[in-house]
């Protein structure tokens, strides 16, 4: 059995070979996607001096207060001006600065009355001010955007800034879910006798979306070493990634570590001490193309759904550029009984009152096949392995969920 | 001018009106939406008790610590066995208990010869330990999850527990963006003279499909009352919510407040009391289907993402079950200067190091041009309004982007 940061380090330097192939797409649907490709700046950002507040440009003379107005210039209609210390320009939000200007005094700040401007008493006053300077965001050739680059909505801008509209990302990768389990029924069936809905196929299927991959149905097998061979086989063949529930731990008819074996994955670990979710497994199927990573994850709902957050989800954002958020720090509103040194992830609910304290709560029992109870939660509170019987007004590290 | 938290309050109360439309999709596609009816459980779950260890069922006694083994139960393989206290089954994770068995010993705590099963010395033996009782994450005929319900990954797994293939959702929102200004250019055009991208229509068509609405794309509108009143006209029949960017603060030709005016959208405020986004502008137009919210954003485009993130984001979440997550609480690095009454919202990097410290520092120049600059960030440093020049080494809360 390994540690939970071991099992990290293994995953993270299985996925982050550069194995990931590329594409161009449009701009506009680049949001959630990963940059494969540095970015430049091909003009200057912003490509003029100009004036970051609605006002008059001036030429900076720190003895004049009253100037001649000169006229306009609408933003992206130019105009040459003559610049000297006793003439003005009035001038808007983003209008390029005439030649010889240096200065902008908001609106707010003068009195005008027909072709003069004075400037008011207190207003403040000094050379540069409410300028935004040529190239000040970034410089011409500058990189706007590094290779890796995570992409949501202000670097997207940065790339629409830079012209970019079509821009070279990272493929989606194909993650494939494969439920196993005998008492496994579809969904849409009523469960008689002792079956239960194989609700975990999608969850992580759900999960597979909400970190923008492809999801790839690959269904039920039954607790046969045959049919999960072959499952498993076929599965490989239509993925990058495959990801099983159950079948992993201790039991008699837990043939899921066996058969990767049999078909020639190299499990690298395949127990973590963690509750819940000590029975996970992570392996390396190497083939012709690439080598394609297993995770076995186990069967009960809340397990496989918690090993697919921490392992899967955190290893593959990584590698596709999302850091991992911190955990959000809070305070713990109900003891925690917790007598062994695993690392605990504990469903919880953060919340934070009016005077700002955030607060945790454990949500429901804890059992891990208490998926309603789950669906209550919305962090893992993590209990680290050293730490035992955390209590009510200990501060707790949570993962968001 | 009004605060923060009044704007906030106008577009929450304005936004919450029970206008969303209803449709069914399949559950495979729900992760992300929101629940528009309430959904309850046909059948106990789990609809039997179950074992949640490989092991050992019994019929507990205390006095008892072997006993002989009378069959085994894999999941989805149900039999009956005769409970008495001398008798025991093994049985799998998952799989169904036999009538009148009501503890399970782990594997791990046994000695097994042949059909006996001896406990260890030191395992724990409590009556019910290691069972998951029927209707114990939810009784039939109970609530799983409310109308309103935001669903990512475990709320799916719920869903697909009660046997929903199918669900009804609230219909995702039109969300028209309209960028005005002459200086615009498309960004697949190199800009010249004092032209610049219009990197905020791609910004914001990007944000909105970051809050999983669909994006529409209403062009770029010259600075004149006419084109700006057809292209707001005609963007509103698109859309449910139109997003303006541009034309809201002092300037001679910003037209935009005026134009919303005079085609009957009622204003409800047009300035607020933040830094960057002092001019941002929110009205409803009311026609013969529903009341339209209107946004006119800010041009700058570190402006309009931002005020984007505040205004629209948050509330359009909230209405859609997502509470706003609780800000991360963090060690500022480095000082800021604010020496004026508005609530500043300066981009930030956040980073945990390893000892566990959150820290917080500012990105950049934070002139509201800086679009590179603000790629740069991962969060939105919260200063409050009565708060003046933070220093290094205070809290702060931050906003994740």
């Amino acid at each position: 059995m390994i540690s939970f940061s071991q099992a990290q380090e293994i995953i993270y330097n299985a996925l982050k070979a550069p194995w990931l192939k590329t594409e161009y797409i449009p701009l506009q649907e680049a949001q959630g996607r990963t940059l494969a490709e540095e970015v430049t700046s091909e003009v200057d950002l912003p490509p003029f001096d100009n004036s970051a507040m609605d006002g008059f440009a001036v030429k900076f003379n720190p003895g004049i207060r009253s100037w001649t107005i000169k006229g306009e210039i609408p933003a992206g209609h130019y105009t040459d001006f003559i610049a000297d210390p006793i003439s003005t320009v009035s001038i808007m939000t983003g209008s390029r600065l005439p030649e010889g200007f240096d200065t902008v005094i908001p609106i707010e700040d003068v009195f005008v009355r027909e072709d003069n401007v004075i400037l008011n008493t207190n207003a403040m006053f000094t050379k540069g001010m409410n300028v935004s300077k040529k190239g000040q965001d970034l410089m011409k050739g500058q990189t706007a955007l590094g290779k890796g680059t995570f992409l949501k909505s202000p670097q997207i801008a940065a790339l629409a800034a830079c012209g970019r509209g079509k821009v070279k990302v990272y493929e989606k990768l194909k993650i494939g879910v494969l439920a196993t389990g005998d008492e496994l029924t579809e969904i849409d069936q009523a469960p008689s006798g002792d079956k239960i809905r194989a609700s975990n196929l999608y969850s992580i299927l759900s999960a597979v979306r909400e970190i923008n991959m492809i999801p790839v149905n690959c269904g039920i097998a039954r607790d046969s070493k045959e049919e999960i061979k072959s499952a498993v086989s076929s599965a490989l063949e239509k993925c990058d990634i495959l990801i099983t529930t159950g079948g992993v731990s201790a039991g008699k008819f837990d043939y899921v570590k066996e058969v990767f074996t049999d078909i020639g994955i190299k499990t690298l670990f395949h127990r973590v001490n963690i509750k819940p979710g000590k029975p996970v497994l992570f392996g390396l199927m190497e083939g012709e193309g690439h080598t394609k990573p297993v995770f076995g994850l186990p069967g009960n709902p809340v397990s496989s759904l918690v090993t697919f957050y921490l392992f899967v989800k955190t290893n593959i954002m990584k590698c596709f550029g999302l850091s991992e958020q911190p955990p959000l720090r809070a305070v713990l509103k109900k003891s925690i009984t917790k007598s062994d040194s695993k690392r605990h992830f504990v469903r919880g609910l953060v919340s934070r009152d009016e005077l700002g304290v955030i607060s945790a709560v454990p949500v429901g029992q804890q059992s891990s096949g208490n998926l309603v109870q789950m669906s209550m939660s919305n962090c893992l509170i993590v209990i680290e392995e050293e730490r035992l019987n955390p209590q009510e007004g200990e501060e707790v590290e949570c993962i968001m969920i």
